[in-house]
């Protein structure tokens, strides 16, 4: 039975579920229709990993800016899956390991992975994962050549593993020919409206009041802030917390939001 | 007697058959005609290895874009070939090990190569053998320097090798000098045509009726992809099974086709 | 109750309050309005981390020109907070560390703080913790690595922490992608007129009267100065005690404070 | 007694004949008159060594393109030698050894030399010695050193030395300053007219009569492709080899003939 | 009482007043005026660090053209200092060190100054102690980094401590970020006229008489040297000794002035 | 009593007189006034040494192209001082040596140099000992900083030393910075001229009679060889060696000269 061969998976390999959970603290929240979009797409890539005869290995990169949402989502995804193995990997797990020890500490996600039925990996900042610096553009040569030869590792017979890779540098995988091994790639955007900056200051209940958050919202539209936004989730929950300390939260959060905005 | 010698040497090295059959899970698909002719090139210098006198060392490089079915025309080369002694050296096998012991490793298998009076050796993904990254050039010199001397070396008296290696990087072997090791190459060419296509689209029934199927090649023929499609067999596969999980599969298939294409 | 927690803190992981005191010795001098306001923003983080549900972890980095008084407002401000856990990581304390052993003592001070359930660190000279040369633009990558993900690691549930870094290198890191790490900044400024310097050598009583101060700050004055000047309160400090140690006082600090703004 | 010395010395320090035969398995074919041109050079030097008083160490560097016949022709000239000490430095022997390990091995054969009267050492494939690659100019610097010392340290008092040395890369020992440590040079062509080819291609009976080679020739010839052919003695061998395996022999030489030449 | 104190702290840590003499062993001639105001900045110096409640810590770099007199004028001001603590870090007792011995020897020296009350460090050769080198501008950045951090680091309370270093190479240390870390700098010039090379030329009684020497003089003057001569002081002394070695004094002296001052 | 003394620092340090005339076989052929002026000089260094009170260490650097002839004249120089203590630097005894060890054996010889009143050290080949490559410009760090701290290095009172070096990388020295550490240096010509060539057939009788000589030197002369001629006397040496062996002396010494000097 299923939840049987789950508990022994369990037993067996451990589960970051806890772990994964603290990476969506903040939830979810739907603050525009690609969110929704997001999940749904790596719901279809669980469901292919599931039932295809022919591809039992499939990978996927979220890519995008600094605080996009990027962990929070395949952390979402691999927790929706409800696969018996769920696993991350993560840069914070592996401070002051050598090099030779983050390729062995990965490969033995792998290798577990191998006696699930079904898997799923979270591979999380994949650029502090090859200590990648763009100074000089140093890397761990020997992390990279093992993440690109595990993600074309076909598993065992009868195995089936979906890995969720995040990364801010597209662009830097793409010059290490990473890219090529990973089956799919999705962009996940920054919040770029402020439609969606409303949701988000609505859900955190902000302001005192309705009528405060939509005076807030309208000084913004008219400071003309909307042309140029683009923020991290991350980096906006961080802003309305500051705000929130203030004796002028509506003040605070609208100056605070164009120094964000004009930072870059 | 032959069987004898080739149980023998089985016995004493082990041998790489199920690997290298586990390397062609989908078959070879006949989706144009140089398929065929890339198999009786590979059957030719089978040949050449078992009868000349003067060239007991014959080896061939396969290279190709990514994904353009290398590795499996290599395992298949090989697999007919009978030859007592078949090795596959693969990066899958070599994740953490050190320079050193990936040197030894290869040596190794070509050490035991020369024991047997005829013998395959495939070597897949040469730049990852040699840990190459295209950030700065960097490589295992050792590894390409062994492998550099293991492929001109003559086995002793009696004994014949063949080598089959697969790359996606010719220009990179090239700038090493590595080229000049080969005694000859074979170019794998990506799927390009609309025929080859419906070939392989056929072959794995991705629709329900021929209908649907003369359906979506029209779609396809009608936006104009075949000027500039390029795709190779495995990214293709994993495009057919990705549209086999979808309510729309024709509709699914031609706007991944597209974007792949697109996407270079 | 509070004060036994603190203790028990202290106790467990002792504390850097009298290294932080002595970054301090000459005091913060109020020469401007803008030492006020750097002193508040320093209040509010403090506020921030105490308060917030959603801000567990709050980073603040303080750059600014060689001598700005970078230090010891961090210092400063760390000790207001009066967190039960407060330590200094400083490069003083680990000349001749290897890379290794200084990732392990900064990740250790790091592990430390949560246990408390309010915690300031202070990384002063960050480029300086990275061995950071601007010949060849050489550090070390595994500190840097660390430090940048120990920037973003979430303190367990209860705890909270604030990062208090200091760096005259704000270019450097901005290059390293590790202000990304920090959840803010602030920029120290250097004393720039006539009336800081003046605030500052009667607040240090360089001079035998008041009439003194006037003639030698009027000469100053006469000497166009104050178009050009940016000294660090650090260098101001050092050539105020220059020229109490003269038997001219007046005349050596005007011509010192000429030659320091003049050499650069 | 000279062949008591002889064996003395094949006793203590072993001979490299055997594996110097192996290196000419294929014979030296007088395909053109610069070969005997060659072969007497080598005698020269020989002669040199043998009898001068005043140059006891005589040093040679045979270069030239990809399997233009080095290898076999240093090994000739070494047993023509009757040399009592014949030694053979090769890659091949060294795959895996570190440098250290390296020049170790190459110091202790001219250590053994000078333990004979007489001797040759043949180092082959100098640049592989190196660990040289085109990529970033690497190569084992500490090789290079020891080698440039060994080539210009005068054997003890009674004792002479030849070194025969092989190389395809003239240019990069002359970066390297490497020339000026060798006595002299000998440039092995490429085979670069039919007339070669007719004589290697008779000697080797590749056809089945002489209207057959004058047919094959005659279309070489018409074919215009004497004008940029520059065939190493090596590749033009395989080429005979595949030829013999086809049905059709004639046309399969002349059309591989012509691929051959326009590869470059 | 000092004299006490004096003898425990020599007792405990050794002395380098023997090493400082021996670098002085010509004396310091006073040639120019330029040397007494060198000799007397350095005594305002000591008396800073002395009396200033607010500087326990001053450094100053001596920094000049090779041969210039840089060593013998720390060395002088060092020794006229009287501090209980006086020591020289020097390149030539760290010869085969590693760097890591290297930065224990300096941080060790630093650490013993911490014990006396009053202490002079003389820090010579900055350039070799950081192993710095033009080609490739490689230096060994752990001792750089080492240096830059105790030059920072307060004494502990009560101590004072004083640091004059030596370089060549003012610039390498401008391009290091070093010179932040330095209180003062001061510039050691050549000999550039012929007023000084006569009150050398004096002082260590080159000629037989007055008459001579005057001649010699003279014939340089007449020879337009002085327009572009610079010369240390240290190869002055070597040109005057080579010349007395010579039948010929005066005309020896010349032509190698002369010589000395074309080689630039 | 010299001889005792003598005796004594042999019988300690072991002397490299044997080395050194081996350095010499083929004599100093006087072929050109340079030669004897070149003696002169070392000798009167070698007095400067023995008689200055104020110059203790004096360095001299023989620079000049490959086999001008530099070790000949050090390894004369040296053996005519007669000083007690005189010793070979050369890389001829360090291969295989680790930096460090080199380091070592270096700093070995200047230790057992100060133990004697005289002594001469004689640096061969610098840009060997210093592993130096002009690929990439690589070369041992730490034996260039080990050797310029040495030759700087005040021998102990009432010792004194000459440091003779040779090389053939002036401007790599100078680029080091090198050049500083040296108190002096000697430029070693090429044979530029026929006389001196003539001279040195005829010191070496080359040919049977003198009329031979004078044909040879005739045909040279007509071939306007001279304007362009420079070549080393070693290289010389070889040539006419090779010659000898001829059947036809005058003819190949004739066309060989031109091919040695046609090879730049
Ligand atoms: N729609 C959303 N998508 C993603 N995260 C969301 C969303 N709504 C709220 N959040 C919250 O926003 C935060 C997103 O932070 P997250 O760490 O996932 O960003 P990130 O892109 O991984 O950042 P970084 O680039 O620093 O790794 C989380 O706290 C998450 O709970
Ligand atoms: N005609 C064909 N040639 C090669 N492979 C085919 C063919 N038809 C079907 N296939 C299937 O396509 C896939 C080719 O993948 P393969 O691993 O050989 O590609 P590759 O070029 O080695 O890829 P990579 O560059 O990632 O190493 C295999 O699953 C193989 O079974
Ligand atoms: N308003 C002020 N702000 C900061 N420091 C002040 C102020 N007034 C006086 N000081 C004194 O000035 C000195 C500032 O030195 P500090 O070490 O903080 O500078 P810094 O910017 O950290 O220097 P560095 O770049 O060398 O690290 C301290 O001694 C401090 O006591
Ligand atoms: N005249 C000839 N000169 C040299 N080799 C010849 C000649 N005739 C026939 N051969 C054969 O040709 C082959 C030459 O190969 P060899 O290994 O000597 O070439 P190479 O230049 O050393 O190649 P590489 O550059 O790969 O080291 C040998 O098998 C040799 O027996
Ligand atoms: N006025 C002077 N100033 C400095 N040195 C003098 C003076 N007069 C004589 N000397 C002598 O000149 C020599 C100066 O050599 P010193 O080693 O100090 O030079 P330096 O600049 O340190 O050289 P380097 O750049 O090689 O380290 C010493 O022997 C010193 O005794
Ligand atoms: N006048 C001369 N000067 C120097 N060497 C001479 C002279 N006359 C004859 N010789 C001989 O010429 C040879 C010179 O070789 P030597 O090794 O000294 O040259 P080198 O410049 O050190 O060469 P390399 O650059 O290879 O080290 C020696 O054999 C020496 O005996
Ligand atoms: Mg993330
Ligand atoms: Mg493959
Ligand atoms: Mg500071
Ligand atoms: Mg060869
Ligand atoms: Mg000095
Ligand atoms: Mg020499």
């Amino acid at each position: 039975d299923f939840l049987g061969a789950l508990e022994e998976v369990h037993a067996a390999f451990g589960s970051s579920e806890e772990e994964l959970a603290s990476c969506v603290t903040n939830g979810i929240i739907r603050y525009s229709p690609q969110i929704d979009q997001m999940l749904l797409e790596g719901k279809l890539r669980v469901e292919q990993v599931k039932k295809s005869e022919r591809t039992p290995l499939v990978s996927m990169l979220l890519h995008g800016r600094a605080g996009a949402g990027k962990t929070a989502l395949a952390a979402t995804i691999a927790m929706q899956s409800e696969f018996p193995f769920i696993k991350l990997i993560s840069p914070e797990t592996m401070v002051g390991m050598s090099e030779f020890q983050k390729v062995n500490a990965i490969a033995r996600v792998f290798q577990d992975s191998y006696r699930s039925p079904l898997s799923v990996i979270v591979m999380d900042d994949l650029e502090r994962l090859l200590d990648y610096t763009p100074i000089g553009a140093r890397f761990s040569n020997s992390v990279m050549q093992a993440i690109a030869v595990l993600l074309k590792k076909q598993p065992p017979k009868g195995r089936r593993l979906l890995v969720l890779a995040t990364t801010t540098r597209h662009n830097v995988l793409a010059e290490m020919d990473l890219l090529d091994s990973f089956s799919s790639e999705m962009y996940v955007e920054n919040v770029r409206d402020l439609t969606a900056v409303n949701a988000v200051v609505k859900e955190l209940e902000l302001f005192q009041s309705d009528n405060d958050r939509r005076t807030a919202m309208a000084t913004l539209a008219k400071s003309g802030i909307e042309e140029k936004m683009s923020i991290g989730v991350k980096r906006l929950l961080m802003t309305i917390e500051k705000a929130r300390q203030d004796s002028d939260p509506i003040g605070r959060f609208v100056s605070d939001m164009n120094a964000e905005v004009n930072a870059f």
